[in-house]
């Protein structure tokens, strides 16, 4: 490796020799003396040095001096040189005198993208976007908030599945599915781990868990769809209702949020201007049919046929939990049957109403978690119920037949949450690569 | 939540009330006393009851005695009663008394499958197959496994991402390419993370880890293959050789599998007969020329007319460094160009061989990984010599245009370094859901 030193650790070190290595993010190329600003993952770093006097005949400075005029923002260099402790610098009060310098990688002297470009543009040049601090504490901010809830599970004798996202049929609704050639046949892309992660409950696996892809042939260009999400999932044995659930739910949302206030808390603060809440719990919850009538009640009626809400219902709820409860979640529960998948366990003795919940965050959707009906009589007149055949299910359906506890889970979609978490406007900016109906590159 | 003891901890409980849920593994219905041997995710357990005087006129014992004579093998049951030491009991010197007994999940009397079912056979009902304690444990380690690279790498300030699995074009060989359609036009399923996790070191990312799937439309039935797998990919920036990335690889497996003796040591004993070694650092390391140099002085000369090592050769240099080095793994390193992908970096001086490696354990291949080709001007070249047109893979090269350090990484098959732990004859034992051309299902 190259000995180098992460920029944020030069602090703390005592002046003298060092390696830094980065990417030129401005150059001064001055008279008297050359300034680069050089960034690494971890800051920023004054480099100078003052320019030699010229030569007489050529008039040129040095070879290094030469190499610094050269240099294209965005190059990545490494440099060797003297550290130097200077409370007059700006940047940190430290400078690095450039002793050598070596050129690894030399961009392009035109950066195709700017402060003010649109979030398509910068998602065409995405490995440049990424550059920005911003950028990468969200993808830091995924690492500890994934590491979190991982360890959370570690700690709770949760077993992590990789479930095959290659699948004989659908596992949600037929109309968003992907289609791939499968040798003499075809296969279509899981649209989530449902089925898979409830089979490890027959299994006798207990509490399983996974974070991995999801597909949905989705072709709307909303702010929070994309055609692949990476989809987090749990799923329980031995509940008793959807409310084991929830609090499954609620203490992983903590450990996640309470990580990530610890290591990012300031950087949060400094970049995105948010101070980051850590939840309390229990979470509000709010009966569907009540939180309408709450939002009908703010003068908000949802434009809906059907028993759902829409997304400015959701927003208004979200307020008014809010405003009721200081609280940035809340869950709605007991959705009807009606616009619920076959699966969902419904109420003992109303069959309108279903075991289940969706999660809102500062104003959107996040989840959604219920307890899944396991006897296999309910479950295959449920399907029958939504108009599906039983038997193009049963290879699902036979999980059942040999034994079953009770069960439920929840998925929840990652860059939804990071979006809400850091009030940014869309999961374009919360996804490593975006996918879209128009959009597969880079 | 069921209320219930798990059954591992009931030695350490004092005698009295205790609830246990499982399933039911076998039934001794006997005249006087009725036993089921109940097990959950922890272990086994004996129930038991003695069978009150049948009633008079019906002939008939009471209603829990009848039930526990209609169970089935399989059944999901929760039982209430009173926990007895008694060193008599040979499961575990422990058993509990059934007070009652609730059949939350009733089983076909049928189990279609037995001890000597084929594989394939299982994998027809992988969610009863997977009851099996050793199947529980597989998973059970692959937790513990995964865990202990993601707290590396976490602990070294490691980005996770998620890279997109749906590309605008192959990101290996186009012979293995899943095909989609998507929306008005195609999309393929990524082969690897390769070019997208290259892409976050020009993003300045520095060092970043991924586990999620992949997939390759490989006609092949071997023990080792399959159509969708789990794949472990690191990258890291700013690496002088390929040796930094093999350094890495051989500290991570080290975590993992000190992690995995650590907490599944006994059990790995127990159920697979087999002591595991944590290996040791440096792994011997032998250039591929000289590994097959040594294979043909074995008498095994591989018979093929390229550079390469083939599953044979694998097995043999494998038992040489057992043998010579008393090591389970060998990297074996700078192999020809002509076998490798275009972004392989070459020698210096010697454009011939790359800086990359194969790494083996107990016999097969479980990793590629190299030091990539960060230089624009010759990454064109390499492509062009590999009959590849570097306009089709501009998305890619355009990463390097703009700036990039000096970078590598590998990927590593989750699944067969499984099955090679543990010593188990396919990758089918060792996937949650096995995908090949003939296997969709479940």
């Amino acid at each position: 490796m190259t000995e180098r030193t992460l920029i944020k650790n030069l602090a703390a070190r005592e002046d003298g020799a060092v390696t830094v290595s980065g990417w030129v993010e401005t150059i001064r190329d001055q008279k008297k003396v050359q300034f680069v600003i050089l960034r690494d993952e971890s800051g920023s770093l004054q480099l100078v040095r003052p320019r030699p006097e010229p030569d007489a005949e050529t008039g040129k400075s040095d070879d290094i001096a030469e190499s610094i005029s050269a240099l294209t923002l965005g190059s990545f260099i490494s440099v060797s040189g003297e550290l130097k402790h200077d409370e007059r610098v700006k940047l940190g009060g430290i400078e690095v005198k450039i002793g050598t310098l070596d050129v690894v990688g030399k961009a392009l002297p035109e950066n195709p993208i700017a402060e003010d470009s649109s979030i398509d543009k910068r998602l065409d040049w995405r490995f440049l976007d990424l550059r920005r601090p911003e950028q990468a504490l969200v993808f830091r901010i995924q690492t500890t908030f994934e590491h979190a809830l991982r360890t959370y599970w570690v700690e709770h004798d949760f077993i992590e599945l990789h479930t095959p996202k290659l699948m004989a049929s659908a596992s949600e609704s037929k109309a968003e599915l992907f289609e791939i050639e499968y040798f003499e046949g075809k296969a279509y892309l899981s649209q989530s781990p449902q089925f898979f992660k409830q089979m490890a409950q027959p299994a006798g696996f207990g509490k399983i868990f996974e974070i991995g892809p999801a597909f949905r042939a989705d072709p709307s260009f909303t702010s929070r769809h994309a055609t692949e999400f990476t989809s987090v999932d749990a799923e329980i044995s031995w509940i008793d209702s959807h409310e084991d659930v929830m609090k499954l739910h609620e203490e992983l949302l903590v450990a996640g949020f309470a990580a990530v206030k610890a290591k990012h808390g300031a950087e949060i603060e400094a970049l995105f201007g948010i101070e980051l809440t850590v939840p309390s719990t229990p979470f509000p919850r709010i009966p569907l049919a009540e939180a309408k009538q709450i939002v009908a009640d703010r003068g908000y009626v949802v434009p809906r046929a059907d028993a759902d809400m829409d997304p400015e219902g959701e927003r208004q709820i979200s307020a008014y939990a809010k405003e009721t409860y200081g609280h940035e979640f809340v869950f709605l529960t007991d959705y009807a049957s009606s616009i619920r998948p076959f699966y969902h366990m419904r109420h003992e003795g109303d069959e309108g109403l279903t075991n289940s919940y969706d999660l809102i965050f500062n104003g959107t959707e996040i989840s959604t978690g219920a307890q899944r009906e396991h006897r296999v009589d309910v479950l295959i007149e449920n399907a029958k119920d939504k108009g599906l055949d039983p038997e193009e299910l049963d290879f699902y359906i036979d999980f059942f037949r040999y034994g079953v506890p009770s069960h439920g889970g929840f998925g929840m979609g990652l860059s939804r949450v990071l979006m809400l978490m850091l009030h940014l406007p869309s999961i374009r900016e919360t996804t490593y690569l975006f996918r879209g109906p128009n959009r597969l590159l880079p």
